[in-house]
């Protein structure tokens, strides 16, 4: 392979830690199937289900292709046949699995009903809550992999000036960046877990049709293709003095950076250039207030607090009854991770988080300004994995 | 909007065909939540749940964009608020919903599991056979969004010896192909109904790498860049006298044409050049054998006995334990729709079916050599909606 697997060490404090965890819960073992956490547990992406038991050595179960998982998972295979045989061939091992955790956020029901009928003895507990907590707390290694994509999304940004020309479509100006980081390692995806969310690459839209909204959970929406696409770039020209909000998700390794910046072409109208002072003015705010132990929803409610000081309350995330209740998400292998600092959600940061955090504010008519960063949260707060310059990038 | 909403009477006569199987099936409705299934039924891919019952208008509920929806879609729209409050919001338009269609193989279990318990008395039915059969066949506007694709695929053909250059990576070739369709209309996206199952634009590999098997469910693997995306387009070099796959899944318009072409930087050698002759003479007695009647299942038996007979066994659909048993599937607004040309799938082509047929041979250590069009089944049997060129691209 032209490629590197994840270091074998890596993966066993992962699975170690999920042990711990299903110790905790009193819980047999997890049986997981979905294929980033899969990923995350085993090192290998190919077509399997793992079982972890609470002690002892995992076991992945192969569909296709097996050649393939042999060299990327450091832990035990065999061939996965009839899932009827599953629960033989972990009895075989001395495996139990009286109560099992599983990953109900995303398994399909009619999957979930197969898997309950073979495991007839089983009761099954939802384990996404248990693995979504660990995931979102990064290793050095996984770190080291969204500075990878942090790189790349520098580099895009010093070669906006390049790329960006007036009256060319968004989706024109898209196309550009993303041959541009494809071909530094950018997978080409930006994986999601919850049901119905897709995004590509992200929103790169200008002026007016970034305030369209969408069905994204996000603060910009932008008016797509087509109605099968209904959000992102679309076939708007580019025009002088409007914003261009260049908010991209970036995963090499498969590990996503999501970072924002604003282009214009001409001058920002002094409302919008206030605008994104005071997001800017929110960002830093948040850099200091986010310690490990602070709540994730007294960010938003920081935030949401200084949009209201400034006046700009109604336009805070998205416009009126299309705003969006959140300040930043967890990013890593999936684009909609945990944390979430939204209300209502009280849980403590903790080192190790990843979070995007995006201040931004909707103009009916005119444009979203706002900007973007991806942070870990450290024992002294938040160090910003995002380095590229912070300004608007100006293009005469 | 820059672009074209769906037709009015498109949609109505979706629903209408649906409402005569959920009288078939003798339920009082179907409660819709994927947004693909929304928006073949609906028009618009907002964030909604549809109530279609037996008889009688359909009912949009929408969580988010309800200015958007309203563009979008010609059927009644209401506030979704909370899901508890759906079943009275129900009632109150009079609607009947002890039995209810869903689509069970991809609703999330968790989700099912809150809808059930807002529905307390419904019963509740698998409805995505239903569904997947009825969205396999498709209408004159559907097979002419495939033509825009096919059209797309078709220049993309015209243009490869212009972006092909020999010692350029294949995720560098690929990243041409895709800023190239891309600023043609393709969405950016390949939609899969599968669990897990997920395609960056295809299969564009060379040599080698091509055969390296992977979890996708199809012929090709590819090494691709990382362990976290392992298929298609990788770091590998593009050389002399090897074998260039070009397997694109175009959507334009979310339709997506799947289509599979061959370059060659050079001189094929002449095992892989038989090969190819074989999988155009299986492609073209396919053409001749697909009438509406005949069974899916009988369309891979033939080809499997034609590989047979040239002795190509081994390499047909993938190299020995990593093939794949199908010779062709459905698309749609979605890869994997129905039919699947595969055995024990004994059910007939139907007018209006739309299928990928995809003969190719698999030689270790050498390539992936076929190729790949998408037909229409009409009256008269298969239609090609793919018309670049059947011949290898040659680039001396």
């Amino acid at each position: 392979m032209n490629y590197q697997v994840v270091p074998k060490q890596e993966l066993k404090e992962r699975v170690a830690k999920l042990q711990q965890l299903l110790e905790h819960l009193q819980y047999d073992g997890a049986l997981l199937t979905q294929h980033v956490d899969l990923f995350y547990y085993s090192g290998t992406m190919q077509n399997s289900i793992m079982f972890i038991p609470k002690t002892g050595e995992p076991l992945l179960f192969v569909k296709k292709s097996m050649v393939r998982a042999k060299e990327e998972t450091p832990f035990n295979i065999e061939a996965l046949g009839s899932l009827k045989n599953l629960p033989e061939q972990l009895l075989k091992k001395g495996y139990l699995f009286r109560k099992v955790g599983i990953e109900l956020d995303v398994l399909p029901y009619n999957q979930f009903v197969r898997i309950k009928k073979v495991f007839s003895d089983t009761q099954f507990y939802d384990l996404s809550p248990t693995i979504r907590l660990q995931r979102s707390i990064k290793s050095a290694y996984e770190i080291e992999m969204i500075r990878q994509s942090a790189q790349v999304a520098y580099d895009a940004m010093q070669a906006v000036p390049n790329l960006l020309r007036l009256g060319m479509t968004e989706v024109e100006f898209i196309a550009e960046l993303e041959r541009f980081i494809r071909v530094r390692g950018h997978i080409g995806q930006v994986r999601m877990r919850a049901y119905n969310q897709e995004i590509v690459l992200g929103m790169v839209v200008s002026g007016d049709s970034a305030t369209v909204p969408s069905s994204f959970d996000g603060p910009a929406g932008g008016e797509g293709l087509t109605p099968a696409m209904p959000q992102g770039a679309g076939w708007k020209k580019i025009e002088k003095n409007e914003p261009i909000l260049i908010d991209m998700a970036i995963a090499v390794n498969g590990y996503i950076v999501d970072q924002t910046r604003m282009a214009i072409i001409g001058e920002l109208e002094k409302e919008l250039e206030e605008a994104y002072q005071v997001s800017l003015h929110i960002l830093k705010d948040t850099e200091k207030q986010a310690k490990p132990g602070t709540l994730w929803s007294q960010h938003y409610l920081n935030a949401l607090k200084m949009a209201k000081e400034a006046g700009l309350e109604d336009y805070f995330m998205g416009f009126k009854e299309d705003q969006v209740k959140f300040l930043g998400h967890g990013v890593g292998l999936e684009l909609d991770e945990w944390p979430v600092l939204a209300k209502g959600l009280d849980q403590p940061l903790e080192v190790g988080m990843v979070i995007a955090i995006e201040p931004k504010f909707t103009f009916p008519g005119k444009g979203v300004i706002g900007i973007e960063n991806t942070y870990v949260v450290t024992e002294k707060g938040l160090e910003s994995l995002s380095f590229a310059a912070e300004e608007i990038i100006k293009i005469p």
